[in-house]
Parts: C-alpha cells; structure tokens; sequence
C-alpha cells in the first residue's frame, strides 16, 4: 500500500479521547504488535496481547482507554473506545486510496450492445462485455472483462471485479459485491436418464442477489431449473462456494469457503455454514442454524439448531460420539477382559 | 425471462389432449403451483402437490390426463400425458428465446490468430483470444472472452461459455459444452523432489473432451503428464469439480459439484459421484460404481458397487456402522454397568 | 501435440549410455508401455512393468541400464542410468514446442495504463488490462485476458495464463506460475455483526507470492485484513484451492486440490496437505507436517506430525480408529451375548 499518513491525520481519522507521546514519522504501513516496525501504526485489539504494546516498534499505538504504560521515544499512543473500530475507519480511509472511485464512463475497449442501458454515473471498465437489455445502475462499477448477458440487471453501487460473469437474464440488486471469476447463471446441474444417455432439462430460470450481498471470488451460482435461485440480502459468501439451482438463501446468511449446497435447498435468515460444509438437496435449514465446517447435512434442520458431522448430527452429539470414538481402542479392550472374565466366572461357576 | 405466449402458443407447444377453461391472459412467467401468480404456467408433476392445484393463482396450469378438478375464473388447464415432459417443451422454447442462436462469424474486437481456422458457420464473440493453429467447428459457439490455445481442436455444435480457457493441443469433439470459467488443460500437479525443492515435471500431454459432454462453472481439467486426460461421451460435470492429470472418465457419468479426481484414476461408464466425493490416485472405479456425496475412495471399487464414508465402505456397511455409531453413548454405558455387574458376581463367587 | 523427433534427436536429448537396435520411425508421441503405438517413445519408470516391454510397439524405449532384453524390428533401445529424468528431459523438449517462448512486447489489444512498467523484454498478450502503477518484470508472459491491478507487481520471468487476476497492490517475485483463472488479492472474508447485519470489516493488505511458487487453476488467495497474506519460496498450490486471509505458508509445501485454508493460519516448511483437507484458523502447523486427505484440522500441529480424519487425530491413531470402527457390528453383538451370559450367570448364582 502506497499510504503516507500523517499522526495528526490519523487521530482526524480516529478521534481519540485522549493521547500519550508524539511522533513525527509518517505512517506507511499497518501491522500487529509484534511485528509491525517504526513507521507502521498497530493497535491493541485483545487484552491478551497487552504485554506486547511495550515492545512495539509501531510509530502510533492504537490503545483502549485505561491502558496505563507510556509510549516510546518518537511513538505516539492513542487512546480510544474500541481500537478495532478505530483501526477499521483507518482501513475503511486505505481503502479509498486503493481502490479510488472511478471516473464514471466506458472503457473504449468494452463492447456494449446498443440496446444495453448504462447508467450515465456507472463506470464500465475495459474489455468488458455488456449484452443487448443489460442494465448497469448508478454508479455501479463493473471494473475490468466482466461480463453480463442479455437482460442482466445490475442495480446501483455494485461493484464487479475483473472476469465476474453475470448470465442473462439474472439480477443483482443494490451494492452488491462480486469478486473475481464470480459466475452468476452458469445452469444447472438437471438431466432426466432416457435411453442410456442423460439428456439435458433446460435450465430457464434466473439468479436474484438481493442488495448488500458480497460473494467471494469464483464462486458460482446456478439459475433455477424455471423460477429463481436467490440469495438474500445482507448474505455473504466466501470463495469457490457452490449454489445450485432453485436454492433460496435468506437474509444475513454466512457461507463459508468451499461450501456446498444441493438444488432446490431453502436457508432461512441468518444461517451460518463452515468452510468445506454441505447441503444435500430439498432441504428447509430454519432461520439461525449453525453447520459445522465439513458437515455433510441430510435432514431438515431446525430453527436454531447446530449440525455437526457427516452425515450430520446434533452438534452436542457429535461431539460426545467424537470423543468416545477416540476411546474405541480402550472400549475393545475393556471388551475383551470382561470376555475373559465371565469365561472364568462360568467356568468356577459350573465347577 | 422476458418471454410472451399467449395461450394459443402454449397449447401449440404441448399438444393436450384436452382442455377445461380459458385465459386470456397472457403468460409471462413459470413457477410452482403454491407460489404461481397470474400470467404464470405452472404443472403438476408429482401427484403429492395435487392439493395445490385448486388454490394455484397460475393462469395455465398442465395437468395429466386424468385430473379432475375444475379452473377457476380465467384459467386454463392443458390436460398432457406427462406434464413434466410438457413443461420441458415449453422451456425449450424458451431457452430458444434467452439464448438465441447468434449470427456467424468473428466479432470486431476478437483476436484471431492467421493461422486459426474458423468454421463460416461458427460465432468467435467479443474479446476471444483464439491462437495460432486452433480450429472451430461448425456451428460452435465462442460466447466472449473465450480463450483458445495453440492449435486446440473445438468440434462442431460446441457452446463455450464466457472466460472458458481451452489450453494448447487440448481436444473438444463436438456438441461440448463448457458453462463460464471452465479450464481444460492447465497443468497436472506434478513434481519431483530433489535437493529440498520441488522440480515441476514437465506436462505436456492433452485433454480429450468427448461429444455431449457438458463441464460446470469453473471446474477444471488437467493436461495429462504426456498422453491423454479423457472424458467420456455424454459424461455430464457440475460446477468446481476438479479432473487430475491422466484421468479417464468413462461415457455418461455424473459427477455432482465440487468432486475432485486425483491422477491417473480410472472410471468405468455410468460411474455417478455425489457432491464433494474424493477418488484418491491411481484407482480403477468399475462400470456403474456409485459413491455418496462427500466420500473419500482410497481403492479400487468393483462394477456396480456402491460406496459411503471418508475412507469408504460398501454402501450398507458404512450405513450400519453410522447407525451403531450413534449408539455408543449407550454402548459405553451398558459396557460400564457390565463391568460393575462382573465385579459384583467375582464378589459373590468368591465369598 | 505436434511432435517430431528423430531416434538421432532423441539420442542427442538423453545421451544414452549404450542402445541396441534401430529405428526408422520419427517419433511423434509418448505413451506408456502398454499404449504405446509405433511412432511412440516409451519408458520404464518402474521395475514392476518390466514384463511389458517385450510386448510394447513403441519405436523408442528408454530403459534402465542393465536391461537385459532385445528389441523387436525397427525397436530402438536407448540405455540411460534413469529413464523417468531421461523422460523428463523429452517432456522439457516438448514442453518448448508446445509453448514456445513469445515474443516480447505488448499486443495492441491490450490496455496498459500510461504508468504501468512493463519490461522490454516481458510479454503482454491479447486483451490483458494493466493497471496503473503495476509493474511487469524481466521475460514475464501474461498470455491473455490477465488483469493486473493498480500497484501489482509482478517479478522477472513469471508466466501467467489466461484469466488470472492479480489484484490490486499484490506482489508475485521471480518465476511465479499461475494457472488460468488464478485469483490472487480477492478480499478476505471479514465482518463484525452490528445490529442485525454483517458489516464489512475492509481488507487493505496485500498477498505476497513467493519466487517459485506455481499455483494451479481457480485457486484463490485472500489479501490479508492488513499486512500480508504469504505463499513461502518453491511451494506449490494445485487447483481449486483456497487461502484465506492472513495465512502464512512456508517454504516448498505442497497443497493439493480443493484444500481450504482458513484465516490467520500459519505452515512451517514442507507442510503437505492432502486434496480437500481443511485447517481451521489462527492454528499453527509446524514445519514437515503432513495432513491426509479430507482431513480437518481443528488444533496446532507439532513439527513433522501427521494428521488424519474430520476432526483429525494423530495418523496411527485415526488408522487404528477407522479399523475399529468397522467392527462395531462386531462389538455390538459381543456385548449382547456377555449381557445374555451375564444374566445367566447371575440367575445360577442367586440360584
């Protein structure tokens, strides 16, 4: 990152309550405690690594308000409500110089059909494709060989990132976020077997995203068989995650890497799945469900419930069936004494 | 979709056998009988929803032949054979409508090597990269940003989708066809390690894709380390599926999202493989073998097999023992209760 | 692959220690021993297909040296001390005709910012976009469709092919490999939880690709929240992989397809992970360590261990588990004939 912040910028950025030393290095870089050197700004985030503030070569310290040592010489302490919160607006600053706004306008090289409606604040990056009645909104940016089909709606303060795919006729509604290689509308994954041979079921239907979703980089989303596959908003989805077709997220979900879901499955709002887990198919998984990372899940879950294993099982269960596998050695052990003994019982009992 | 068939239309598609009511509605849209809302087709296609059908809001509903039951006001029922055979000619049609077969030839802002050749009839779309020596058939179909190697061999009929790569020498016969972000021919992962580093191996074979096979959103294929990566005729693959270098897949296998092959592994025909599953390297998986979503095989299955578990077992067995598994909360204990009746009866014998 | 190479320019390439036998054919492939048709080069890499060489139609064998048998008519024996490296050393020379090296010099369908750097000597291929501040090294080859964000850097003699995406402010060093679709400087997936919905915890850090690293297909690499996401000197990543945000890898580890590494987490040198195995965050894995496939692991890894299962044991452990485990069936009948025996004894006793 090529930043240069001032102290005096920083506690602009930061407001904090009150402050301890001074520096007069130019911030240029973050890093944690232990590790960040003269000219990086760090901050204390968890009590735990409070011994390490001492240390620190960090030139500004972002500190929570009662901690009581004293800076270093040319170190500045700033003294704050939340330091993670302070550090994010510090980040959330970076971010704008990494990623400045674009100018708004198409790229020369980008290849718009004329029938396509781009928003005149919306930036279309070069070598993007953009198909006869897509729609591009307000200042959504699409950054660089994205693509949308034929009728793909984009809605306002998106941002695409380069080699993102949005099929026809699908929708993403406002500030959505796809990261690169993202495929929305790829088809799914339906054949009916006739004569030795599976012969494809088209596969017509759309993606809606709904606004404020981010999905992570080549992860893909199938349209529906007919109807929609949804992803509700304010959901996010990590990296080369799977959503097959007719699947229907709800609000707020969290999908971890690498997870799967089978066609034609329903999350209800605020479900959470770790990395590498999966759905089978026609599942309805309640509003708050947690699944465990590598679960494999079978069954309806309920409201709130915890998954865990494959196949899957109530979380507190699988994990006591964990720990007495790990006493199978023992248990077959036990076993076989107890074997020896009733032969030794029946043996003085018939005597 | 932005599709319009009139009643009329509908009836041309499905060709009922007879019909109750009328509509002059015109329908807009597809979607299941409990969600259809005016100017949508809806079906049944599964006697259990058949309930549904007197409350549907759909304007045209396909129904078998025998269905009773009477429309409502402005609806139409279309009494078929097979509704679900019927409902797929109507997304044919409408697949005909969201993707409509693009004119021939090379789009203005496609690269195009001298030496490629490029069938008359075929479609090279915007920003294609199609290097020297590759070939286009007849009728295939380069959506965008497509990217061919050098002298890559895309059959007839083929429909590749945006950002798919075909790597150099790789093979497409014809009617392949390949959703958004598919690799065909990156390298096998292949070293040797001498003197603390892994030393690439060079991998210089090919990828074989046989006709009406169809590969999902960004899976990828290996070139083999020389000779050939194949995959069958009429073999279908979902999304993010990953093929090792030297794999042969037989005809007309399903392999279900996110499956990874690793190398030289060999698949008979007819081979399905559930989401997540794992074949280890170097196995042969017999004609007909079935292996259940998130297994992981380390051995050879026979024809016909079915697997289950990480590492597999036969289907039943694997079955069984997950049942036993769950009963060993109360295998330890009846095991403990055991032990102290043992104690008890070494007690009593002894006095 | 369109090969050509005397038996004389094979000879020249392997410097034989001794031949028998000649041929007349041009060899224009390479195939195993049992595959390989006249015209093909065949070797024996392993003692165990020894019987197949007598039978084997290739034109040129490449054997160990002590090989005792005569070859056929128009056969040619090439003796060397080790037939897989004398392989090796063809593969090499197909490799430079299967990708010859480009040309240097930036296409004229590609969109190079005013204050990139590229080196004279790089290649940038067709539709490649580079963005502002980014740097190309010496001999470096983006083949086509490659984007390089602002600020991304790029060392000498780095191939990248088609479809990759290096974000914004990411480094690669010398000799880099990615394979298509690789994404590397997507957004780490973090969010605080503030009233109901998931905000954005924003990701400013970079990822920084080691010299030597080869990564495969798809893979994706989260730049970290802030400072560094690292992939150590000589390690290679196969296809589908995913790291997240924060990791540190090692040196010269090996991570085979679709492994999921979650954020924070830290690999000594030499770390080998089977294909879709899993590490948890913020864990440790200690130099040597080896982790089967499909395993997940939830805990620290001491040096030079070796993980096994979902959640992971130590690998003698889990083996000797997984054993066990297939005879519950066993057990479960064992323990209801000592009830059934116990009952009995205990009935003669209070007899």
């Amino acid at each position: 990152m090529q930043i240069a912040l001032s102290a005096a910028e920083i506690a602009d950025i930061v407001h904090p309550l009150s402050t301890k030393g001074a520096t007069s290095v130019t911030v240029r870089g973050l890093a944690s405690l232990a590790t960040a050197q003269v000219g990086e700004l760090a901050f204390l985030g968890n009590a735990k690594y409070g011994s390490e503030v001492a240390a620190t070569a960090a030139s500004v310290v972002l500190l929570p308000l009662g901690y009581a040592g004293e800076p270093g010489v040319n170190q500045l302490f700033l003294l704050v409500q939340n330091p993670s919160l302070a550090l994010a607006r510090v980040c959330a600053r970076l971010e704008q110089a990494l990623w400045p706004r674009p100018a708004p306008g198409v790229h020369a090289s980008a290849v718009v059909a004329p029938g396509a409606r781009v928003a005149a604040s919306a930036t279309v990056g070069p070598l993007c494709v953009v198909e006869e009645g897509a729609v591009v909104g307000e200042r959504t940016h699409l950054q660089a060989q994205v693509f949308l089909g034929r009728n793909a709606r984009v809605g306002d303060d998106c941002w695409l990132m380069p080699g993102v795919v949005v099929a026809a006729e699908c929708e993403l509604h406002e500030r959505v976020r796809l990261h690169a290689g993202v495929v929305v509308g790829s088809d799914g994954f339906g054949y009916e077997f006739v004569a030795g041979r599976h012969e494809k079921v088209p596969q017509v239907g759309q993606v809606i995203v709904e606004r404020d979703v981010e999905i992570g980089a080549n992860s893909t989303l199938d349209r529906a068989r007919f109807s929609r596959t949804v992803v509700g908003e304010g959901t996010k989805i990590d990296n080369l995650v799977q959503v097959a077709h007719n699947v229907v997220i709800g609000r707020h979900c969290l999908l971890c890497a690498q997870v799967g879901i089978s066609g034609s499955t329903t999350l209800g709002d605020y479900v959470v799945m770790g990395g590498q887990s999966g759905l089978a198919g026609h599942l309805t998984v309640g509003r708050g469900a947690q699944i465990d990372g590598q679960s494999g899940v079978r069954t309806d879950l309920a409201p709130g419930s915890k998954a865990k294993g494959s196949p899957s099982l109530p979380f507190q269960l699988e994990q006591r069936i964990n720990i007495l596998r790990q006493r199978l050695p023992d248990l077959f052990r036990r076993v076989g004494e107890m074997e020896a003994e009733i032969a030794r019982l029946k043996k003085s009992s018939a005597a």
